[in-house]
């Protein structure tokens, strides 16, 4: 039996792949694993059933036999343990590549996740275009570090690794926003990335969700 | 040689416990690694000497013969890997351990962070008392989820573990805030973290480096 993992049954972003259920699919398919896929709905997502998959009621989850888990990280690096394709063989290469992952949720993504939360929810406040510059210039802090140290390489550390996949999905977030178009050299890494055949199988599978088509 | 790992010379937090090299020294004292700490000014931290360790400029990072490391969950994880004492043997279990590391560093501790940085930054600020329920609700929907979670049990998903050590490390950034006194389980949680022996050596050499005195 492939392993499942939960989506939204009706993504917020309307299958512009940015619903973290994308990383884990992302992850699936760089490693070449098939998986099953559970819609939930917002009510369902809520529910005792899924609270015991996912402690804060969100998506996705992985559950692979009696395994378990939740948190995208989480999942694309307990895939990229057990399976080649996502982290280099060197240990010492390894653990700079789950850095990586770590920088992406944890110094990359907060800033632009309070940006965009910011544009959702407080668009229509007296405040919001004073408070605007300070927000997008955490972000621009972020991208001119990051910006800095990828320089003219194609990955972040060597080979693709699941540093690059989550850093790359972190970035697409901002793309509605315009940010990124400041930084050419961000702007060509996320491009690589969506040109992965895996990722572009991934996209497609979660596009499919909303369009009612099938993938491919 | 022991590792090296870097903190702040002069923490804005004076010496509460709140830098993120806490972490890595809790994680260190909880595997009974030996290790040396390189002090950093604010300046030194933005030169290139610091930011060939550290993108993104900050503490903590971590040196260990030829292996460099920054974030502070991926150095925590490194070093739960390779020493006994942070990670369960059970692969399964391990797994989750790791997904609760995910969750205190990318689904607990950004509204924490967001509720403490308006309070620096924004306090001021005429919006800033009209925003402040609409943060603090960010951080009660996280606590009320996380303590439906651990119940009465002691950690969060059997023996005390680095995920374990992570979440009690976010939780305590809460603390000058009030908002924990309403999570009587929380709150018990955090009490116990603090008590082990490696918490307290960790917390008292960090606090030497503030009174200048030495730790222990």
């Amino acid at each position: 039996m492939p392993p499942v993992i939960t989506a939204f049954e009706s993504s917020p972003d309307r299958g512009r792949g940015l619903a973290r259920d994308m990383r884990v699919r992302w992850a699936l398919e760089e490693t070449g694993q098939p998986y099953d896929v559970r819609l939930l709905s917002f009510e369902a997502m809520k529910q005792p059933a899924h609270l015991a998959l996912h402690p804060f009621g969100q998506i996705p989850t992985f559950e692979e036999g009696e395994l378990a888990l939740f948190e995208s990280g989480a999942i694309v690096l307990h895939l990229a343990g057990r399976h080649a394709g996502l982290l280099p063989d060197d240990a010492n290469a390894r653990a700079r590549a789950i850095a990586w992952m770590f920088a992406a949720v944890n110094t990359v993504e907060p800033p632009i996740v309070e940006l965009s939360m910011a544009g959702i929810v407080e668009r229509g406040k007296p405040w919001y275009e004073a408070r605007l510059p300070m927000l997008q210039n955490r972000v621009r802090t972020r991208l001119d570090q990051l910006s800095s140290r990828l320089g003219d390489a194609e990955w972040l550390d060597g080979a693709f690794s699941a540093g690059d996949l989550m850093m790359v999905s972190v970035l697409l977030r901002l793309r509605s926003s315009g940010l990124l178009d400041d930084y050419p050299k961000l702007s060509a890494y996320v491009t690589r990335g969506e040109a992965r055949p895996g990722y572009r199988r991934a996209f497609a599978a979660q596009l499919a969700v909303f369009t009612g088509k099938p993938a491919g």
